[in-house]
């Protein structure tokens, strides 16, 4: 009877499941909502689990026939996973399945480094609304920077270049900083359009743009990331001014987990990262400590990443070969 | 009868009240609690009023005599005034003090502008909690920048730097970041302790810190400006910086609403503007755009300034004789 482990890459905006072999064959992917407990709560986070997991299943059942495949154990990767009181509510959620193998947790950014690399050490950068660096020796984080949130950290992250996009239309509007594009883009992201009507001497759609802003949540500033994306390619100093600060400051927190000692690629993922071509060029021009360039992968998610934890805690060796039969296998279900 | 006005500047976390006369003449003065709609709700903020304003009548009655003096006229200096719906809760809050005048509002900053001067034009710049800067022509605000709250502007302001001295700690403690004397100041002011403890290659009470800073409400960081103040007048190099770009933020600001047609002191106020030694020198060595000096007063609150717009919306003229006469006979009341 074929032996699944099911690997799941629980995110803050989406969860993907794939259910593996131990060879690295990949039978069946699902893919559902939010299973972060901090962003969705730990109901819904469950339940999208449990559901990205039965579509995986599902999907490995038809390909295994009626007998059906055994899960041997469940790995979810996710933020924030050391804080969590337990695997319980997951584990309850999957038991109507017929899953009833033990779950453990594994920090996120070291699925996100494993979906970039077989090897054991390196590093691994994530830039989505937050943004963290960590260092990875022998298949387990050594050291992270940054990942402190949106209020005290995240510097270049979605958020951090979002909220820098809010303040540059407002000190536009304000008359307290130079005119840039991305006054109009945020205007007309949020429905809003400026006259020539003024409030105390400045455009009163700004009072307009201040209220709606505020109504937001801070966090969903980072939204607007991508008009700074948008507006330096189209040739707006201020906007190419952020991204690259965004850039400086997400290079910054990689080299803070640099360590001479340490030798590996680097793994680039998160939805910012994805949209940043400038910092994946710069990160790919630096050098090793020896001098040589450096191996950079950018992933999607942290799926392949969970799927290769999964197996090393059941002692698969997985090397090379292992590593591109899961990509490779994956690649064909999704 | 003695004729009075109520004047009331109504601020975020006091108000103050007094009850002045015609010619300029305090007769009674009181002070409670935050009477601003915004921050403590609009029937607290009714209810601190009534209180200051008892308290300034009690005053004023006593020194009166049996008969009392009758209230002419109700003057409100607050923030977001022209946003509020209306006075009635205040006039009702009022009503059980014998006070049926009418009320009417006016914003913080002019009131702010008057306590400092007799003059109908110039501009004041307060940096409190939040920081703005207004040009004042014809006794009226003509311009305003800033004040756009924490999360999109009052650049300057305590909370901005609070928030810079809660990202200097972190940082530090990130290592992603310089050392500086503000770590051992703020995890002192929360009862932290650092220690050689690691997490993840960090130091363990980093996390600690983290977790306090994401309890409070985010305008709370504000609490914390006054340790950039402290460890800058010490020599620590990374608080000096903070203090300098504050300083350069709020010259920003205020120049934001310079105009060189318009001549006049420039009055400060607020908490942090109060502990800006830096800031004031640096207005102050500021030329008009006539090359002349410019006049720079720094004011406690608004409590002045509101008895002087109470009396010219009464069509008292407020001259330099009247309103030395609110700064004496205000300062023996209190």
């Amino acid at each position: 009877m074929l032996r699944l482990f099911l690997a799941v890459d629980a995110g803050g905006t989406s969860t993907r499941c794939v259910a593996v072999d131990e060879y690295g064959g990949c039978h069946g992917y699902g893919r559902s909502a939010s299973g972060n407990p901090i962003s969705a709560g730990p109901a819904l986070a469950a339940r999208s689990v449990a559901e990205a997991a039965g579509q995986a299943l599902r999907q490995a059942n038809a390909a295994g026939g009626e007998s059906g495949p055994r899960v041997a154990s469940v790995l979810l990767a996710m933020a924030g996973a050391s804080a969590l009181s337990g695997t319980e509510l997951f584990a309850a959620e999957l038991a109507p399945l017929g899953v009833s193998a033990p779950v453990a947790f594994a920090p996120d950014l070291l699925a996100t480094f494993c979906s970039g690399t077989w090897r054991l050490d390196g590093y691994a950068l994530v830039a989505g609304t937050g943004a963290t660096a960590v260092r990875v020796e022998g298949g387990e984080v050594a050291c992270t920077a940054d990942g402190l949130g949106w209020l005290l950290g995240d510097e270049g992250s979605g958020f951090w270049i979002g909220e820098r996009v809010a303040r540059a239309a407002v000190t536009d509007l304000d008359r307290r900083g130079p005119q840039t594009a991305l006054t109009e883009l945020l205007l007309a992201e949020l429905g809003l359009t400026a006259d020539d009507t003024l409030y105390q001497g400045r455009p009163a759609v700004l009072q307009h743009l201040v209220e709606t802003l505020y109504a937001l949540r801070p966090v969903q500033l980072a939204q607007f990331a991508r008009l700074a994306f948008d507006a330096a390619r189209a040739g707006d100093a201020v906007a190419a001014r952020i991204v690259r600060d965004a850039a400086d400051a997400l290079a910054h927190t990689l080299a803070t987990v640099d360590d001479a000692q340490v030798d590996g690629p680097v793994v680039l993922g998160g939805g910012t990262v994805a949209q940043h071509d400038e910092l994946v060029a710069r990160i790919g021009d630096a050098r090793t400590s020896g001098g040589l360039p450096r191996e950079v992968r950018v992933v999607a998610d942290g799926v392949v990443g969970a799927a290769v934890i999964a197996l090393r805690q059941a002692s698969v060796a997985v090397d090379e070969q292992v590593f591109a039969r899961i990509v490779d296998t994956l690649a064909t279900l999704r």
